[in-house]
């Protein structure tokens, strides 16, 4: 192989590639990644660099000037680490039989050893009959509004990760929950066909790497996938995923719909009272107790031995006054998410689940549980 | 003890007392700080916010409403906390006789458990006899340039610090060595009297410390000592810092005289370079071997089973071709505290030491060991 790469888009490529590669080194092979050539698209060298973790994988197409096409793998970081340094325009990766990589760009001179390409694990992009396409703005919101809901140690694997499915008004729906909490949106997108996969459940660590390169891969994200897989392709980048395994709970029973006490609530004054007075506990979760009066709402934290706080703000109620419990991080997870300056809450009773919602935009939705507050 | 406090003030108050909490928490009691109101300052009231680490302290006094006077003694992280949540502009502090200690701000209320103001070890400030004032700006170069040279474990404590002393010209000496390296700051300040202690060693702790707040230090710090302490005063902040005890040892035979070997250097491109070629290196300190030859520096990595590497770019060198070795690291270390464009390196032997200079600022300069390449 003996390519030349615009040395910017060789740097911010592997950026992308080193996020998939394995950080626990548990794989030694997976701390590499591959670059091959492709065939020329209308004149236009074209080289693939991808990595993969076994479950998660990235593909990345990007153009480059072939004089003998081929393929290596290396490692990720080492290179990463040289390729950033770089301040000539172009980089020149070459490799000769014995395994070594000639890496050159202006005087610097590179000479690494790679490994065998077919000890790689080596991505592919596969045709799949499932489809739809959705805009990268919309896809981020999506992630953002449902994946902090998601179940985040192994004790369910089905609940780690975001469930996409289709509701019957043909819009997708995105849930997540851990069983303590629900998020959920509902988005209309430009096209899509499940034909015989009605849901999928898409892992954390995918919607992660995915989240954080979203803006790389254009206007639109066309996600492609089957009962085992899911593909997100935009721009030059892939995204390959192996899906969760088993079935997401149906959520529709737990999601109230006759929570009829209403408080329109200052998103920010809220975070800051939850803040304060959640600030004296010790307990992981730590309990707040929200106390509604006309025109008023009042926090108050359990009485320990290391202390006790209170804080009452101005809101929109007019109900008859209510008291209910709630672990403060689960709320603040959903409120930091959220966007909005007010927000709308819906409560039924103590003991039942409440909903979260923003006043402005009705395609998403919280469930939380209560939690009993013995003070 | 009630006295109101203007919050903004609290919180930055706060922020920097944090700075010297004992992280640790192997002795509880280092987890709090102190409160305690003063005697009125003409008809303006004041309190003291002070916590130490028993090697470092610090002191901080900010106008304050007081009520009645007293102290408090409380857990620094959870008031600050709660503190940095605060919206409304006074915040409230009064204790009560049982320790509880209430906070207020607005509408928030906390009560807090206090410890006995008896048990902490409060720092005070002294009067003491050697003094010297600096600009803050001078102070934070000072250290900046000498604090990376100097040595970080305990293998020799004497090196874990910055020895600060007089030269025969009346200017101050900033010196830093771990054995390997040196770094020497030569600074003329404003006014300065070192009486019977010719030299102190300032612990590096207290000099991080002292970096991160001295742009609130106002224009000039004046620094008090005598054999035993040290104290850092600007503003409304103090901070107490134990010395280093033993002696620094005399580095001036280290000191170079006729090194006549120069080559003036960019200092971002030998930045690059040395990242480019040490990134194949597995060794921790990643020996690099510089060679001059007339009007180009050209670098060379070891050569190792993870590869090789070269770079090189033009300096300005018209002596006669000359190969030496260093460990990256300490290079990398000294070019990163330079602010100049281009740096001055002088050059005897492959196996005397050299010296790193700022071409236009002359009071600074950095002596590097050299590294015995076998390649």
């Amino acid at each position: 192989m003996d390519i030349l790469i615009n040395t910017e888009i060789l740097i911010s490529t592997l950026q992308n590639v080193i996020s998939v590669i394995d950080k626990s080194y548990s794989k030694p092979i997976l701390s590499n990644f591959m670059i091959k050539t492709l065939e020329n698209e209308g004149g236009q060298g074209m080289v693939e660099f991808s990595a993969t973790d076994y479950e998660l994988s990235i593909i990345e197409r990007i153009p480059a000037e072939i004089t003998t096409s081929g393929s290596i793998c290396i490692n990720a970081k080492r290179v990463f680490d040289i390729a950033r340094e770089f301040q000539a325009k172009e980089t020149r990766i070459l490799s000769t039989e014995q395994l070594w990589v000639h890496i050159s760009c202006g005087a610097s001179e590179l000479r690494l050893p790679s490994v065998e390409v077919g000890l790689y694990p080596q991505p592919n992009i596969e045709e799949l009959k499932q489809n739809l396409k959705i805009s990268t703005v919309d896809l981020a919101q999506c992630i953002d509004m449902t994946l902090f809901a998601s179940q985040t140690n192994e004790a369910r694997r089905n609940l780690m990760g975001v469930a996409l499915s289709i509701t019957d008004e043909q819009k997708t729906r995105w849930q997540a929950t851990d069983g303590h909490r629900l998020a959920q949106v509902i988005q209309p997108v430009e096209e899509m066909n499940f034909g015989e996969v009605p849901e999928i459940i898409l892992p954390r660590k995918a919607l992660m790497e995915i989240r954080k390169v979203c803006e790389l891969m254009g206007e639109i994200v066309d996600i492609t996938f089957d009962e085992r897989v899911a593909q997100f392709s935009g721009n030059r980048i892939h995204f390959k995923t192996r899906l969760i395994e088993g079935k997401f709970p149906n959520c529709d029973p737990i999601i109230p719909k006759d929570n009829e006490r209403k408080s329109t609530i200052h998103r920010e004054n809220l975070i800051h009272s939850l803040r304060i007075v959640s600030a004296i506990s010790t307990d992981k979760l730590r309990p707040v107790k929200l106390n509604l009066q006309s025109g008023l709402l009042k926090l108050e934290s359990e009485k320990t031995e290391f202390g006790e706080a209170s804080d009452e703000f101005e809101v929109n109620y007019d109900g008859e006054p209510f008291e209910i419990g709630f672990n403060t991080r689960y709320l603040l997870d959903v409120l930091n998410v959220m966007k909005s300056d007010e927000i709308l809450m819906e409560f039924k009773s103590p003991m039942s689940p409440s909903v979260i919602r923003d006043p402005n935009n009705d395609i998403f939705l919280s469930v939380l549980m209560p939690l009993r507050t013995e003070w």
